[in-house]
């Protein structure tokens, strides 16, 4: 693990998919003291505003994966291929946060079945990169910085095959005020993604909004 | 929909499969005002016991079907098909609580993807009756009756296509002290189901232990 993944540490954080999800965490990120790059999205305005807003800077898919000793990927399903397309030598041996469920354009379902997930597929574009799958809240609340719930705190599931980068990546869900909690292997992914279905169907079709969130009762 | 099945009125509960989890909420829904009847174990003394415990009676799968204005299925995957070839015209028009997650033999994942689900099949092999999806928390938890954390209310997410079938499931929920939120139809099994495998792992595999829930935070 490079020394910038380290508990406590600033770390350098590439983001590939500057949009929603990837401008709301590497401002809360940078926030935190972490040093952003982004990258990769439809609009280059988009892509300005959130370094901007940020304070951080902006490059190429290649110059965010070569930033980063932690890479962001949130992009549209649809655009994965494109969007990793030339990066899988350059995230070899990296922490890669998957945080894309690979939902219906219509948000009727998943496209990926429980035989696999999209953060296996990522995992298997990236085949050297050490992948941990965090489907984050919505970007709403990332926005607000408003995470806690009349002071509860929402738990926030991963799920990789890397101790040490799970460790890390704990480390940064932590600091967005949100508790990590270990879901286990990727292939948990294919459990992870399906409840994340789950807070988009009762946001969108149950008339619950986006400020929901979840949180692990234990005892 | 039966006067039987109205908010706050006794009813009948007819259970498929008093096992664990049969059993338990046979019991706290016995001791909430509703008459049980218990069918369907490998083990006639397991089924005695559950009665006993209960206060409730016993019977066939067709006696039970026959009996509740609810039933509820609860039984081990791989037995789905013989607990329901005898009683779908009997249950037609009847509210079904389906508490299968079609789970492998080993815990390792689900044995139907997101293009169905368990609650999908039983509907399919129930074709006119009205089923809704509820995976209740750990039989553990119903049997210890202690389903608060630290005063806490977990939630319960229940989905179905039927509104009234829901309603009935819903009251039936937060008897036993869950906070219900229906997620949507039938469908959501597909995201409902994998959730609970989420559950499993992170109490079998990840060292949480079966003293677990989860709470949808709101505002």
């Amino acid at each position: 693990m490079a020394s910038g993944t380290e508990e406590g540490s600033s770390m350098k954080i590439g983001i590939i998919g500057a949009g929603n999800m990837g401008g709301c965490l590497g401002k809360l990120w940078s926030q935190a003291g972490h040093q952003i790059m982004f990258s990769f999205t439809q609009d280059p305005k988009a892509l300005e505003e959130a370094a901007v807003s940020a304070g951080g800077r902006t490059g190429t898919v290649i110059d965010a994966a070569q930033f980063g000793d932690v890479v962001l990927v949130a992009v549209p399903w649809a655009a994965i291929d494109i969007a990793l397309k030339d990066v899988a030598s350059v995230l070899a041996g990296k922490v890669v946060i998957s945080c894309n469920n690979p939902l219906k354009p219509d948000l009727s379902g998943l496209l990926l079945g429980t035989e696999t997930s999209g953060a296996e597929e990522v995992a298997r574009l990236l085949p050297a990169a050490r992948v941990v799958e965090v489907l984050f809240p919505f970007a709403h609340q990332l926005r607000s910085g408003e995470l806690r719930f009349d002071g509860q705190q929402p738990s926030q599931f991963y799920c990789g095959d890397d101790v040490q980068a799970k460790r890390a990546v704990a480390t940064l869900i932590g600091e967005l005020g949100l508790d990590p909690v270990d879901a286990g292997p990727l292939t948990s992914a294919r459990f992870l993604e399906p409840f994340g279905m789950l807070m988009v169907q009762l946001a969108y079709r149950q008339g619950f909004g986006v400020n929901i969130g979840t949180q692990l009762l234990r005892r």
